[in-house]
């Protein structure tokens, strides 16, 4: 067994959560969602950002390397966060105190907020600022246990704020201790500058801003808000098919707040995933089932909008799987918690302890394409993960939904501090 | 201006929530709420475990003595959380997972759940193990920014085990950098031992522990469970008359699942206040604002359980003032996390962050009869402060509700590590 200097030895794990011992697992769905492999009494060895290899405290390798004891906590996957909207200006807490107080969304959108009044700062504020802005979001959510994240674009909706956007995200995955993936959603609402013109802006995002982030690297996925008030299926059908012509998969903000038809123009062009789903009909569960489209459920939106949430214990009891995400953005989810949302998938959504944890990991890490990469404990992936205070059960994660019980993250190998 | 080495300056303040430069605050209700006073840009001056004074950066005091740089944070009052059943034996998230799988209430207590069972593991466990547990839990609040805490008994359920719970509290009280209040809650349930002798129980109540408790000056207050399947109104009635007999005024559960005459009970027998609400009827609303008893709203609870909300919003609006506190117990709300509860509050009752902020502290501090000692910053009053990280807005604290966005704790004057 070699030991260099970059090696790390995690010693006295009470128990190794989605342990993976072939490297094997992926996506989770039904019935498998309620059973997760375990390894009691262990020690990982990690070497340069890789699991080298894991056993029992019976057999634990010795030696001089650096050793970090669990002092029988748990180690998990880092969460894989595989939706967020984490480069924007400003956070928009006076738009929820206009909401307490009964103002329409009308209203508010007059008094500045939405999407369109976070598209006007940002086009105002440098590439610089927006930098440092989501350094912080990303260092925070980091210690809260996510090791692998997804961030859009979609504040910008012009051709240059869109590529800024994107390329504070490419900055960001330069400098960033974790892996990230970036989204462009250039169709996330209509600029008023296009207010009569939906045709001409569908154009611009095709013809213009489409090729531009595509010569330049900027973008893994593409992405378009489908919904009554922003994009209808036959349009969002147009961005995709051009985001395919430049090898970006789709990832969809779809059924938030209607059922459109956009589960089934998703599925049609061969979506990566679909994202929120708080209203999902028998027939679009039916339809996902019949699909590779990985549904993804964000409950932080609906807690913080006091709306309904996904109907997950649907989908998982008719066979499906799912991926838990936090949707992190200024208006209707300003948080990137995913211990919170684990909580959430729990006590408002009844998924199981089980269920939720497969959710924000191995299936997470599906959704973004790094299931051999990511979400699990096995060797040869990428050495991130989390390490709790000593728990009694599983359970015990959702359970304690105001509590910190995360005690050290492990990123690349290394303790991160 | 005295500066001894017992003296803390806390410089660079951008805001100073709840100033009260006459320490003449009080309950605050109705329209009352909407409004929080406050101090721009300005410092605060403790001695000893006091505020001594307070001043804006146009004339800082200076010389030598400690400082605490607030780098342009807020300044809050320590939470007072004046209901929670601190001290227990063991977590329950079994009870979580068999909820979560459909359980009925009645399959969960034959497995181990419920108030009895509780109670049943709590006998078993030694004063010095009940202590380690809860003066961990009590630094975990604190930590989230509690200052100040009420603790009732209730897992005992006889003499001796109650007196055993009463007696951790007063040690936490003894060894605690934070004021406690106790509450003895011997009816909390009907033990199994007393299953058909109702009057039996309550005798022991009334005859034994009580006058034990008082003798040795165990409690501050008396509370009863009042609701269906637990105590009557007229059961409650004979305990709280037992307990003025001894000078402990009663703090009382009721209206969790119904409306049974609970409220009306309190507000005759003289309670402090009414805690739980989830259920209050009109009238209930209408007798509690003829009476001099504080509602204690409880939003972890039917959070955790997925239950109706009470109705904060119709309750403030008809010209009430209400408390917020945590409920932090092992069934129904696994949690202490006051910053989480006034997030609940504003989210999922519609409070409004200055009303929640009221609830959280001079309204909790007068629910624990510490209106003069806590809940404001007031000269005189005891340094209980939390520091903020730099906040756009008091709104900001519900909107990040994932956040932890408590920079620093000041306890008695001195930074809390």
């Amino acid at each position: 067994m070699t030991m260099s200097s970059s090696s790390l030895l995690i010693k006295n794990i009470h128990r190794i959560w989605q342990y993976d011992p072939h490297a094997s697992l992926g996506w989770q769905a039904g019935e498998e969602m309620k059973q997760i492999n375990h390894l009691e009494n262990a020690w990982i060895l990690c070497e340069s950002d890789r699991i080298q290899e894991i056993g029992t405290m019976d057999a634990c390798p010795e030696g001089h390397h650096p050793i970090l004891d669990a002092k029988g906590g748990d180690i998990l996957p880092s969460w894989v966060d595989s939706h967020t909207h984490l480069v924007f200006a400003r956070t928009r807490e006076d738009e929820f105190r206009y909401r307490l107080e009964g103002m329409s969304y009308e209203e508010i959108a007059n008094k500045g907020g939405g999407i369109l009044n976070s598209a006007y700062r940002l086009r105002e504020t440098s590439e610089e600022e927006l930098l440092e802005g989501a350094r912080k979001r990303l260092d925070e959510v980091i210690r809260k246990g996510t090791g692998a994240i997804e961030i859009k674009s979609g504040y910008g909706l012009t051709l240059e704020s869109e590529i800024k956007m994107l390329r504070v995200i490419r900055r960001l995955r330069d400098e960033s201790t974790i892996p990230i993936r970036a989204t462009l959603l250039a169709a996330h609402a209509l600029p008023k500058e296009f207010k009569e013109d939906r045709v001409g802006y569908i154009r611009l995002i095709v013809d213009e801003i489409l090729p531009r982030v595509a010569d330049e690297g900027l973008a893994d996925y593409i992405d378009t808000f489908c919904e009554k008030v922003f994009f209808q299926p036959e349009e969002m059908a147009q961005i995709l098919e051009a985001g395919a012509r430049y090898g970006l998969k789709g990832k969809v903000h779809t059924n938030q707040f209607y059922s459109i038809g956009g589960i089934q123009t998703a599925i049609a062009q061969g979506a990566l995933s679909v994202d929120h789903m708080e209203v999902a009909t028998d027939q679009d569960i039916e339809d996902l089932l019949e699909s590779n489209v990985y549904p993804v459920l964000l409950p932080s939106a609906p807690f913080f909008l006091r709306d309904h949430y996904p109907p997950a214990r649907q989908m998982i009891d008719a066979g499906l799987g799912v991926v838990l995400a936090s949707d992190y953005n200024p208006g209707t989810s300003p948080s990137g918690n995913m211990p919170l949302v684990i909580a959430l998938a729990c006590t408002q959504m009844r998924m199981l302890p089980e269920e939720a944890i497969h959710a924000a990991t191995i299936n997470g890490a599906c959704a973004l394409e790094w299931e051999n990469e990511l979400g699990s404990i096995a060797p040869g992936k990428r050495a991130n993960l989390l390490l709790t205070q000593p728990i009694p059960s599983l359970a015990y994660l959702p359970y304690a939904f105001g509590s910190d019980w995360i005690e050290k993250r492990i990123l690349n190998g290394k303790e991160f501090i």
